[in-house]
């Protein structure tokens, strides 16, 4: 079952810029900072809220470090912006997607693979999601 | 200060369809549907989780009732998919928009308009805020 909105994945051009722009405009300042290198992105998670699950809700902002990656590609379409959105699961995320699955959502890994602060994920294909590509989050 | 992520408003075709879809694939359905004539819209909020102020994050999806409204403009150019972020602030909105105006980011509208269950809103430009269409929210 999804629990919670894990986070809003934003993909922007300078994290350091950006992670700056949500300090100062908005007094966010619970920061993570991570590269991901399967993913291709060094990544920021700035927490927002606390959620019902006993988890929390972030928004993670994302800068590509490689331009064949996925959020590169994304980005010299669509410039900087809202990139995906996340749920966080309340079982394992493979479960979760193999669920979703049955619902007809292609799931675009095989295995879950590697995701913030040692989170497990997978993505929806936004094309079987209203145009919203959605990932899953298991907590690590 | 905002005190949590409000809401993710996601533009759609159909909202009756897009609502039977997150409720099918996700299980979500706890749904609170209305229409706002001044933002041109049909739309259905779904509550994902309690947040620790007290409140509750939402997907707000949203479908134009007419060609002229802003929804409708934008998803002539970009599709379905997520239209805004929305974060909930524990002042007036009115105080809080003054605040970020301050830090140099344009407010669209010159008073709160009416939002989702009697919540008081505005928005910041996208371009001063890396891309994304940011709406304040007191809750109603």
């Amino acid at each position: 079952m999804l629990t919670r909105i894990d986070h809003i994945g934003i993909a922007c051009y300078d994290l350091d810029v950006t992670v700056e722009f949500y300090r100062r405009t908005y007094g966010f300042e619970d920061v993570h900072v991570e590269v991901n290198e399967e993913q291709g992105v060094r990544e920021a998670m700035l927490k927002i809220n606390d959620t019902g699950d006993g988890a929390a809700s972030y928004l993670q902002l994302i800068q590509p470090i490689r331009d064949d990656s996925p959020v590169a590609k994304w980005m010299a379409k669509n410039g900087e912006g809202v990139h995906h959105i996340a749920f966080g699961t309340d079982r394992s995320v493979q479960k979760e997607a193999d669920y979703i699955a049955d619902e007809g959502v292609r799931v675009l890994y095989d295995t879950p693979r590697k995701g913030s602060m040692g989170s497990l994920i997978n993505f929806l294909h936004p094309k079987d999601c209203h145009g919203v590509l959605t990932e899953l989050v298991q907590k690590g």
